[in-house]
């Protein structure tokens, strides 16, 4: 399973990796675009991901559990098959979900229970339940059932919770293991990827994981930063259990960031990323470009004969001029959100693709002093 | 100008035809496509309309006079390249929305004072300023200003009605003539039709009628029908105004209609159609196929696995199952919108296509015939 992830060229901590899945190869560091519900908000479809440089989807554990229930899309032959994404997918535990979207939660040594967003059934998640739920999807990688912390957190409690979350990852691994042998699962070669708990505190953080080290998982992700903590705590954080993350293993920093958030972390030795901040922002009329971030509301965009940002490539910037995504934005035109999004998503794509170029030639720490001040500014 | 259409063949009433434009040509009988704002709703840009089979495309002069502004779209170079659409392009004359969305309007032999339904802002449209509008969005054809009258109406307010919009249509005239002229005007061959007027009285109706053929103008609309009356009421005002129609002109039945509705007119002489009905059923859900309408939200569709019509073409056919649009509209995904509106706006294009092919093949009849009953059921 460790030949699955290959680094290729090292700069400081950072790491230029790729991983092969039966799916085909993710390029590292990579970008996971996120598809909630099996489709990108602002309607895109997943051939729109090709155009926008996709190269992992994400969707939803907890969503596609609710809606339309992972044994219809088992029945309809996976996620693959019923959205039409051939790439590589990456499926979220629903962890993350129970504990901030759904109700009066009670957590158990078994399990989850909690209350549906959706309709108030009452709904009981184990981590082998949630490993049976992401088989029947038949993502690509299926991520461990684990409790995310909010920042702060008393370290008594996060200290128990870390610890839980350890062995519901032993009982997540076997549940992926009998079910790889399944006749009926699609999927065969699903991976597992562990997360790392353990909220601010690096002690607990090292501890734990050093535990899940010794599983010898497909890869590993860092959760439970990015909700409330400053940055400066989560990259402290980072660079404190690097060391202690398997080198031959790709890491994941789950729900992470900024183009600023997200060199930090590359420097760090983050190969993976994932964050719904591209499309939120792009349907709140905010958009990326590589001189800096813009409101495409502001008055001024709307005599503006000009892409977004003219040295893109994207379909929005090729094809139409800030004043009309002005104007479908004040409209209400649902085209502003897919022309946003598509533009916000392919900026991230390309700002990863650039990134991995910059490993490739030597000229990563060049590249990130040059990008950091610049994408931070308003124009 | 007579030039310009051209009838290829006839079958009864029927006529199979074709108008020559600055931006194109365009085969009747034909279908625009509606887009309010400058965008057809659920998502789809003009380069969408192209894989749609769309021959033109219908703008709002209400809407777009009050956002972004024609003033705007002018010095952004017009229409086309506003929206990227290279096609024809009609604009209506605002008269329909000043009637239908505005509030408090005042009518007089000048115009009409009215209240923007935007911001309250008070507006007076007269022709003249109606014709100046769409000479600035730079419209493929410009449609005169007229009062469009609900259904039923006292016959003496239709009659002074239809009298004034005939006052209206002359100086519209009179206008494009001259801003035809004029240097600044961004598309100096923009097209003038006319609209016929007179409620569901056939001897106004043809009264009308006929002063407004002798303006010679470049095509004949019937407007103020569909709004209110029976639909055998709206197929006999019809056949009773259209022996005053010029023969070598094309003829427009405006906000028409079913696809039931659209034989019905063809077989008594219409050429051109525009409807909001397939983007907005779409929207809500309900899809035109070649075997009836059905509602994607019914449950049964929730696990099929195929298809909304397996004899279409359109990208949402060729892609995505009933399942999967049925899952984005229960998630209300804005995907479900445009998957759907492609779908719907691909069936009514396509079906044009159908009718011109019966036409080319003397079958017209019998594709009446066949279709007539079956688009009418619920699958």
């Amino acid at each position: 399973m460790s030949l699955m992830f290959k680094v290729l060229k090292t700069f400081g901590m950072a790491r230029r990796g790729i991983l092969e899945t039966v799916h085909g190869k993710v390029e590292t560091p990579g970008f996971m675009n996120v598809a909630t519900c099996a489709a990108i908000k602002g309607g895109l479809s997943s051939l729109d991901l090709r155009n926008i440089n996709c190269q992992v989807m994400l969707c939803n554990t907890y969503h596609l559990h609710l809606r339309p229930g992972d044994e219809i899309i088992k029945k309809l032959g996976g996620l693959h098959k019923f959205t039409r994404w051939t790439g590589p997918i990456l499926t979220d535990s629903g962890g993350f979900q129970v504990f901030s979207l759904a109700k009066l939660r009670k957590i158990s040594e078994e399990g989850v229970e909690f209350y549906s967003h959706v309709d108030g059934k009452k709904i009981f998640l184990t981590p082998e339940k949630s490993i049976q739920i992401q088989s029947n999807l038949a993502s690509t990688v299926a991520m461990a059932f684990d409790e995310c912390v909010k920042n702060p957190s008393p370290k008594s409690y996060a200290e128990k919770s870390a610890k839980r979350t350890v062995r519901w990852l032993k009982r997540c691994k076997l549940e992926i293991e009998r079910l790889n042998k399944d006749d009926s699962t699609i999927n065969k070669k699903q991976l597992l990827f562990g997360i790392n708990q353990g909220s601010t505190f690096c002690d607990l953080r090292i501890e734990n994981m050093k535990k899940i080290a010794q599983l010898c998982l497909d890869g590993y992700a860092i959760g439970g930063l990015a909700v409330g903590e400053r940055a400066e705590v989560m990259y402290y954080v980072i660079e404190n259990v690097e060391p202690y993350i398997p080198k031959d293993k790709i890491r994941y920093l789950m729900g992470v960031g900024t183009p600023v958030n997200i060199l930090e972390s590359i420097l760090r030795g983050i190969d993976l990323f994932d964050c719904v901040m591209p499309s939120r922002n792009a349907r709140h009329a905010k958009l990326f470009t590589n001189g800096g971030t813009l409101n495409i509301l502001n008055a001024k965009n709307s005599i503006l004969d000009e892409s977004i940002d003219e040295s893109c490539n994207c379909h929005t910037c090729k094809n139409f001029s800030k004043a009309y995504l002005h104007h479908l934005f004040k409209c209400k035109e649902v085209l502003a959100l897919r022309l946003a999004v598509i533009h916000n998503l392919y900026f991230y794509n390309n700002f990863f693709k650039e990134i991995r170029a910059s490993l490739d030639n030597n000229r990563f720490l060049e590249f990130y002093r040059q990008k950091k001040n610049i994408l931070c500014q308003k124009v």
